[in-house]
């Protein structure tokens, strides 16, 4: 994104032209009034783009709440609808307190520093603020800001279904506010800081790794020390499925979070002033459908040769993996290119939640096979069209990303652990956690089987 | 919103300097020809505004019918889902018939006047509109009209909660037919229109008191002549708690509102297309966001504290009086100020669900926490930030709109009850109003606990 | 739309005036600066038309979901969840493939023929197009591409209510590839590619039968040729009703299309980059809107009047038949128009719904009476408003539609019947598709009554 693999400084010369004809007739004595005013509207488009790519993301929060609520036993439903909503206004918050000037620590924003500035909260241009006051040729600083928190917010979304069903509400919490003060922030400013990865000429447009794979490290790390539910896996080390409860609420998450990316890809463009950068932007809409679509169908054909039954779950899983392998490049590719890239993340999903299980990992919604897996295999892909980028750097910027969130997340882990303990009580897994946490049931009227 | 605390009208200066330079070449024969289209952008920009900001607020409506259809119990679902679109449809019949040239009626719209200016039909631009027949300084009359149906709908959108599980459907499409038709257009006259109010200085940017607060008189005075559901406080004046049968629903329903107040607050600017109004509404995404999580943060943690158990309920609503504290200007404060006046709003909803319950006003969603008492909370703080307002005045619009919402309301429910009556009877209350009232279950196939 | 009854070219004039004055100035040596840039905002606008209008249209296959997994039985929610992502995902692969280049045929877009002109893949411009390479008097080719798509994955949404609770996965979604990749791009091809009913003069602005009706005389011969669910005509020849299991979320799916909507018919115009056609895209959301509100209050109204019960169901496919009904011309009727043309729409479902059943034609979710008979209804009635249009080439349109849908697609579902089969075995009706097909519930705790 900001210092991504795209040049986003916008082009303002178009109408110098006529200004300088202008400027020219001095003899005239009109060469005060002839100073032709600014060109504002590629600072209008941009910032609208990113109000409405923003509002988009937020909305995936939406998303993944109605996912990981299907995809969980109806014992668990109102703890897990606690947990996205409270992860997304603890985004919100800490963004505003460390994480936005954290990610962006030396480009001149509105910040007002009450920490030094790597420690400060985000402020807003004054309101109606005059032209020859804005950033012209980028786009207004509010807008950025809502639209770079919705990033943060996503990157917790993503730990809270797999960790669903035996974590307790509050250490979770407490995790939240170190992932999105100050763990995603930190990674994220490596590239879209302007950091060492960017400078290196790591590629990853809207955050394939920065956002999704971090998500997932950060999943993964919890899921190791917090361990599988009671139940998952059976004496004889098989694997015992746990239905989620609610598969229409899943099928609308999905759908939600499809809509969503439209704005998490498109927005990451970061421009629409041009004819370049709409024409850009209708691209990556048209890739990141089709990527959605190939991931999808992928998956279905694919659960239905292996298992001889179609599989919704999976197929959900695999629009999803579709559209985290077209987020580090959804602007270079063909709509070809767009669908074998997704058709692979659709497989990954398919050939990696069993190996997953194997492990004994025990991830209840998926998201490290959609987030992870497919994130890092979007990442790796992303040379295949977009020849600025190289499968080396695209390997360090994986590996960097991924030991830094994993090891980070593993310590803040460990010591909540130690600290307060992360998991419930056995009797409280088995009861369900909204009667033994919350003391309030999500279906109260619909009888369990 | 048009004649708010802020200062509507577009600024065309910004160009005409060059229109003006090339006007001064009469000697050379240019004089025609240079007289320089006008910018046709600004135009473009706020309509879009309109459009975006109206369907962001249609949407609300879906999070209204979610919200309430979640906080009620099965029995009572199918007849509130019935209510949420039949008063929604009733609204955009009603403004269009009324209510748009009763709120504005002296500033020349496109108004086809069958009863005189005070009672007709709202009429569209033609087709194809020429720009010398537009008002370039705002927006298409088209695009307004949407906006702001979408506002008289909410207002009835907000009374069909507070009443739900006892009053019968068509007394109550009736008061919704008084409300959108006469009631809100007549008090948001008072402000938007021109009016008293907004001569006197009364500041409330998009609605917490013309919109919330209205919607929330007009509910209280229904629960008033309504009384409490069987069985809601039992003999010995205790509040029995009675859950809602979808928590799912309802945190989606929230989410919704939650997305839809973007275009809520942001379209109130009411202008797109100068630096300063972009700037202004990205401001207020990123403030309305912010309020929105304090406020849901707050009444977690406050949940927390007072009953050792976090509430996912007052969590949903925590969040959405942070959104309703916040619309009465959420473009002065800074984005602290917006997270503690959201979280002011958060505390209000947690401290005063069980005050009302002890007054034994039934509100079923806690609609008067939220939108009246809430909405209160931010009409009277905008001094705070807004030094154009005064805390006195703020008093006074507060007081005068909901007496006459308040008043006429109670009047109109005490008629309606003494006319056709307005609660179901009693063994129907029992049995739910979806078998007695329309001999449909809203989940035919999930057995009652 | 691209060749509907409305002139889609933009007018550039406006600015042209200033650049000829400019350009009139030789003897200052400065005509080759005097070159203004040509305008792009009309460019950019019209393309954001399409993002914003297509993403709102991708919500309608969401919006469908959710209607027909709320009105089928809980144990054949699973398989419509399938089927609706699934078949949305085909639909955006068969467009790439074959349907937008065989709908456009004549038009010098950018196609990558791999197979001649008439069955070639999709290809978008290159990333960063240069303003004198693009079609400044239009829009960018991918947002045109990703808008149209959405238009064909409509049409089979449509078709998969209606055939719900009995047909099998796989013979459905060949189906869909024909009918996606084929059957809708040929007929549309005939108005919205400058084919010969376009020539002729019939007008469908946003497809009430282009897509709507079209859906439906492929869900007509589906159905006849799949005959109806067991139980839902007793031996006396009585319909039997089947309630819907969910309609809270049969309600949401309604909410999502009538969103959705704005989209489909405001994006329609296929143009907002001046004053006239960003005024008409407000009108036609504003008579959007109408429609559909007064399809719902007709058909509440009309169930009170015939049944003495409101019924929710008739509620939502009235609202949605007033939607189908002013989508073959939202833009030229007045605020008045739209309500009763809606208003007819929503009487005509309350009334049909029925009169299929006398016919023993089962159409699981009203989709026939909403999308077939209201969008007949709304294409006929178009000369009302529309002095472009006559009734008797509206009738010829929809015929020759109508007869060409309907064969074709009976031809492919006898082929597919004697082929593989189209419907399950009576013991998996029985037991449901979930289990039988898929092996898994959707709902698999809440026990079934």
């Amino acid at each position: 994104m900001r210092a991504g693999g795209k040049d986003n400084i916008m082009k303002l010369a178009t109408k110098l032209g006529l200004a300088a004809a202008l400027v020219a007739l001095p003899s005239m004595g009109l060469a005060q009034e002839a100073e032709a005013a600014p060109d504002i509207n590629p600072y209008i488009f941009t910032t609208l783009l990113f109000l409405i790519g923003g509002f988009l993301v937020f909305w995936m929060a939406a998303g993944f709440a109605m996912l990981e609520a299907g995809l969980v036993r109806s014992k668990n439903v109102t703890m897990q609808l606690t947990k996205n909503i409270a992860l997304f206004s603890i985004a919100a918050i800490m963004y505003w307190l460390i994480g936005f000037n954290l990610m962006y620590p030396g480009d001149g924003w509105w910040v007002a520093g009450w920490m030094g500035p790597w420690f400060s909260t985000t402020s807003l241009e004054p309101v109606g603020l005059a032209a020859a006051d804005a950033s012209l040729d980028y786009a207004s600083v509010g807008s950025d800001f809502f639209f770079q928190l919705m990033f943060c917010a996503t990157t917790a979304s993503i730990v809270s279904g797999t960790l669903a069903e035996r974590i307790k509400l509050w250490p979770f919490l407490i995790f939240v506010v170190v992932l999105t003060g100050a763990i995603y922030p930190i990674e994220a400013s490596w590239q879209w800081g302007g950091g060492w990865l960017s400078e290196m000429g790591f590629s990853d447009f809207a955050g394939s790794t920065l956002v999704h794979a971090a998500g997932g490290f950060a999943a993964l790390a919890g899921a190791l020390v917090l361990g599988p539910r009671i139940g998952k896996y059976n004496k004889d080390g098989k694997t015992v499925p746990i239905p989620g409860s609610n598969l229409a609420l899943a099928t609308l998450g999905t759908f939600i979070l499809w809509l969503g990316w439209f704005g998490f890809n498109g927005g990451s463009q970061l421009a629409m002033g041009t004819v370049g950068d709409v024409t850009d932007v209708s691209r990556i809409f048209a890739n990141t459908n089709m990527a959605a679509a190939a991931g999808a169908v992928a998956a279905l054909l694919l659960s239905q040769a292996l298992y001889k039954k179609p599989d919704l779950t999976m197929t959900l899983n695999g629009a999803l993996a579709g559209l985290v392998s077209i987020t580090a490049e959804p602007l270079a590719p063909t709509l070809f290119g767009a669908l074998w890239i997704g058709a692979v993340g659709g497989i990954i999903v398919v050939l990696t939640v069993p190996m997953l299980d194997k492990l004994k990992i025990d991830d209840v919604v998926g998201a490290i096979p959609v987030h992870l897996i497919a994130g890092i295999w979007g990442t790796f892909i992303v040379p295949a069209y977009n020849s600025d980028a190289s499968f080396g750097t695209q390997i360090v910027g994986i590996v960097a990303i991924g030991a830094f969130v994993f090891v980070v997340s593993m310590v803040v882990w460990l010591i909540l652990k130690a600290v307060m303990g992360i998991r419930v009580g056995e009797e409280e897994e088995i009861n369900g956690l909204d009667m033994a946490e919350l003391g309030m049931e999500a279906y109260p009227e619909f009888s369990k089987s």
